[in-house]
Parts: C-alpha cells; structure tokens; sequence
C-alpha cells in the first residue's frame, strides 16, 4: 500500500496550479522596469512604501499605521516582542494555530485557551476569564475560516469581543491571512474596522499571491507600528524589497483580484467534494463545512485513537495533522484536514484511503 | 549655499548605475520559468535549495553547514541569538560596523572593543585582554575593507586569531560581505577555510547582486547551523524563496561575476579620485586608502570638532558619518566616508566642499 502516490491533507498551502506564475513573472518585469532604484535599494523598515500605500488604501488607514514584514509569521513575532513578557497572559483560541502557539510559550506567556465554537471564540468563557481576575496584555484571534477548525467568528461576537477588550484593557490581535478566500456566506467587518484603538491587524499575500513571496503586514495604533519599526530595524534593517515590488505590482495591475478569483473557485470546489467523500466515506465523521480558507476540523467519535489513524493513513500515502498539535492538552479525536494543495481526484482519492485507516483502526 | 545638490558620503549602498537592473529581470524571468513551484511555495527554513547548493559550492563545504537568511543582518540576529546571553563578553574591533555594536548592547553583551590596525585587529591587545582573564564568547571581525575603516587584516593575524580562539574556546564570527569587492592587492584565505570548526562565517549578496534583495547567509559548523534554523522557523518559517531564486539564477548564469567587475572597475575608479582629492584639498587628512570594499575611514588632526564639521558640511549638502558613531567612546577627530554611493564627479564637487567645511570649523 506504500506505494500509493502520496496525498497531502497536512500542509496549508496551495497547489501550484491556483498560483498565476504567469502574472507574478509579468509583476517582476514591472517592477523591475517601473522602480529599479526602489527594488535594489536598502529601502526602509517599514516597506516598500508604495505597497504600504496600496495596503493602507485598501483598509482606508494611514501609511503610518502600516509596516509589511517578511511574511505575516515575521509581523507575529515582532508583536509578541513588543507587547509579550514572560509570565503575561495571553488568550488564543482552543484550538489554534499551531505556530502560534509555540511561538508564545516559547517567549514564556502564560497562554490560557478558550473554547473554539463554529461561531468563533466562545466570549461567555473568555468573559468568566476575565472576570475571574486574569488581565490578559493580549487576545489572538484568526476571525475568518479559522485555522485549524475553518470556523467563522459571528458579528454579535466581534463586537462583544472589542466590548471586553475595551473593558478590561488588552489587545485584540486580529490574525486575518484568510479573509479575502470567502467563497460562500457574507463578507463581515474587521474588528479593527470596528475599533482601529482595540486592535492589531494582521494578514499575508500567501494566500492571495503566494507563500513564498513571504509579504505580510500589521495594521495597528501608531505607538505599537513606531516600536514595531525599531523591532524591525534591528532585525533586518529592511524587509524585502524586490519581493514587496513584485506584490505591489501584482497588486496594482489587477492580477491580485483575478488571483483571488481562482483561489476561491478551487477552494470552494474543493470543500464540496471533501464534504461530499467524507459523509459518503466515514458517517462517523463530524465537521462545519467551512465558507472559505484552507481548513476544515474533522471530530470523530469520542475515544478514537486520531494517532493510531495518523499511522494507517501514513501506511496508505495520506497524511493529515492531528488535532491535539492545535491545543495545549486534548482534541485527541480530532484532525484537521487541509484542502487548499490538493486537487478534487486526489481529495476523493485520498479521503477513500483515509476510510479504509479509519475502519482498521476502530475495528474490533 | 544650501541648495547645492546634495552628495552622500554616509550610505554604504552601491549608486544605481553599478546595479545590474537587467541582469536581475532576467534571473527573475528565468527563476519563474525554471522552477514556478520552489519559488511560489514556502520552502524551508534554511532556504532556497539550489542556492544553498550553490554557496556550498563557492565555499567547499556541505550544504547542512549553510542557511540562507533574509539579509544577513538578520543572520548576525539569529547568531547572537544562538550564542550570546546578556552579560557574556563579546569581542568587537574598535571601530567596527554600528549596527552590530547596537544588536550586541541591545543583547546585554559585555562589548569588549579591541584596537583595530591598518592590518587588521591589535591580536596583542587581544592577547593581554584574554590573558586577564576574560572569556569571550565570540569574537567579531569583519576582515576584508572593514566597516567602517577600510582595512584588511593580515594573513599573520588571521591565524594568530584561530590560535587565540582554539586556546581560549571563543567563536570567531568572520562577517566578510565585501570580500569579493577587492579591487587591489592579493586575496586572502578565509579564517573559515583555515579551521572551519573555530568560525560562523558570514556573507551577503547585497554588494554584489543588490541590498533590496536581501539575501544573506551563514557558514558554520553544523551544531551551531542546526541551532538557527529552529531560530529561523520559529521568526518566519522561512526567508524568502523568490529573492533568492532570482539571485540564484543571477549567480549562476554568471552575471554575478560581470557584476562584480562592474563594480569593482568603478570602486576602483572612485577610491582613486576620492584620495586624490583628500590630498590635493585637505592634506591634514591622514588615511590608508583600502584595497576594496566601500569606505574609508580619514582621521583629522586630535583635537578637530567633527560634530562641527558634521553640521557645517551638512549646510553645504555634503553627508558623512562621524568616527564617534563607530566606537563606545572616542573617535572623536575620525569620519568615515562611503565612495559606493556616489560618481567621481560627485566626489571631487563633494571633497571641495568638505574642504571648505573643514577650514571654516578650523579657522581661527
């Protein structure tokens, strides 16, 4: 059986054939004919500026209360050094994203975890949390197509989560990568949109452009972009120059939207035939059919063993990532299913191999 | 005579006319038609594969003793972060490059500043600081046509200092970004290539490609490489897959090496008139003109105001950065000065007005 071609629903990223190589070759030529000088130079801190325009028009905010990193990951890590201490509280969701949370206990938070519903954060819980005593310095929050879970949080709960934030004095970080992959249901607000004081905005052109471009940004307050830039400057001097001129080209142009536009269709095929193949393949299997992103969570009956059926879909070329690599302790019968880099034949495909593991698994 | 054209001494970045623009549009041409899926996906934390490949090759060594960074500012970054806690002693030239003696105090380092020679660091005073008793950690030297004096250490006391390291067990962190920028004189060995177990070397492509690529790298034994790619996944997941495809296919289609005639021919060019110029219009100026790289360090007599020859050129448009920025302490009659950045023309207009600077902060 190991010599089934390999079928990935662990990495979220996207397949080659929904990147437009061809629109980010053209974008190069531009850019390199348009600003020679802008390209090859240090440059600033802060970016390229004109993509920093670009972003800042696109969020209808000032340039100065943007910085563009060298991927989104990059812009998190700045953040955390900014306003995370060891022995902080910090609040994320339950589950969330792995490097997120890696990344904060790595910098000694103490992380408290609350419940991820299939509307988002569950606000009751963060509020008892807070009215317990714990005075949070910030909360992660992924709002759209959630990774891991693919979940959306709700309007009603944005804006109890800004009322809370506003209350009890900490920082929404709104981690909004996904937002612009909806491809079914209503676009909703940004928080930041809702209160730009209450929180720091961040997203990517990896999934909009490509991952490896590695251009994100944050959107803040200016006092927490000024300590960013110095974060920034030591780090790096400036972030990428030749990368960010390729992505305002590509933004400019209007090969972004039409990028966009491929994304969502695939994804959106996608999920309907992963849907599909799971109630047809494994009944037992429960999930929120996600309205856009990369992800979707996958429960499967209580007490069964998610890393004995990592194992046997191993055994058959397909691989996923476990659910308890999302939390700190738990989620030991869930997965997370990626369906952003495979195609539909290799998603019923691979869905079929990962049945055959689930009946081995839980046979007897 | 405040609108008179301005010209920069102070930035160590190439001018646009020695950049290769069209080299760098078709290596970005050819890195999308060659491999679309190694540069749109994230790749790895120690970059791009080809790349590494390549440096690997130049340097004879293995690829896992590489890792290709976002410029390699942030190399040193993750160096320091490997190797250096606060309140470790750390050796530095004196003078040596800004930015590292900021990264080093920002780290809590004890910054020890050696006594940098027209050959090269004082390994004697070296000798007697470790004889004393201290243990640094690592020692900082930038070899070749230093930041900020121009200067070259000696084949003498680059084996002086291995002897020194491997007695005394500190690090030597050979920082070497103009190597391939000699314009006279013989080349000389590596410490790296000399005991590549007593050195982390450290290289760019920003002088010999462009700084807006950003592409940097390390070379080191593999424990202390394995170290910063954890440090690299976890700060961005990985550097950046399209710069450093396009500078992959730069290297190796050879326009690297018609680069670095280009620029060579034209520092060569730029020093020469630069010391003619100091001769002819401040003969007090005493200087060793470098046998490559991008600056010279000039010391005017003791005693001579370089704050107030800062401001009195800055009025007549003329940039440079003063020695006290190079030092803890002292420095106080030195300048650096950067010939990259400016034409011949430039510098003989720039020399005349730093001369008639000079005269009025020295008159009376």
């Amino acid at each position: 059986m190991t010599d089934r071609r390999p079928i990935s629903f662990a990495r979220g990223a996207p397949s080659l054939d929904i990147i437009d190589v061809e629109g980010l070759r053209a974008a190069a030529e531009a850019a390199f004919t348009h600003d020679p000088g802008g390209l090859t130079a240090y440059g600033t801190s802060v970016g390229y500026l004109p993509l920093r325009q670009w972003i800042a028009d696109q969020h209808g905010v000032a340039p100065a209360n943007v910085i563009v990193t060298n991927g989104s990951m990059q812009a998190d890590a700045f953040l955390f050094d900014a306003l995370v201490t060891a022995g902080d509280p910090v609040v994320v969701e339950r589950p969330t994203y792995d490097r997120t949370l890696l990344s904060l206990r790595k910098r000694g938070a103490e992380v408290h975890a609350v419940e991820l519903e299939p509307d988002g954060i569950d606000v009751e819980a963060l509020e008892r949390l807070l009215a317990s005593g714990t005075r949070p310095k910030l909360a992660h929050v992924i709002p759209n197509f959630q990774n891991p879970a693919g979940y959306t949080l709700s309007r009603a709960k944005r804006e109890r989560l800004l009322e809370l934030a506003r209350e009890y004095g900490f920082v929404i970080f709104e981690d909004d990568p996904y937002v612009e992959l909806r491809f079914s249901g209503e676009r909703l607000p940004t928080m930041r949109s809702l209160d730009p004081e209450a929180v720091v905005y961040a997203s990517s052109f990896s999934k909009t452009v490509a991952p490896g471009i590695r251009v994100g940004y944050l959107i803040g307050p200016r006092p927490v972009i000024a300590q960013i830039e110095q974060l920034a400057v030591g780090a790096y001097i400036s972030p990428n120059m030749v990368a960010q001129g390729i992505v305002n080209e590509f933004a400019r142009s209007g090969a972004i939207d039409r990028s966009i536009e491929v994304v969502k269709r695939a994804l959106r095929e996608r999920v309907e035939v992963l849907a599909t193949a799971l109630r047809r393949e494994i009944p037992d299997a429960r999930f929120v059919t996600p309205e856009g992103g990369y992800f979707m969570w996958v429960e499967l009956p209580a007490g069964t063993d998610v890393g004995a059926l990592f194992a046997a879909a191993a055994a058959r070329g397909v691989q996923f990532v476990k659910g308890s690599d999302f939390v700190l302790e738990g989620a030991e019968s869930s997965l997370r299913l990626a369906y952003s880099g495979v195609t539909t034949d290799e998603i019923d495909e691979g869905i079929g191999r990962l049945a055959e593991a689930y009946r081995e698994v839980t046979a007897g």
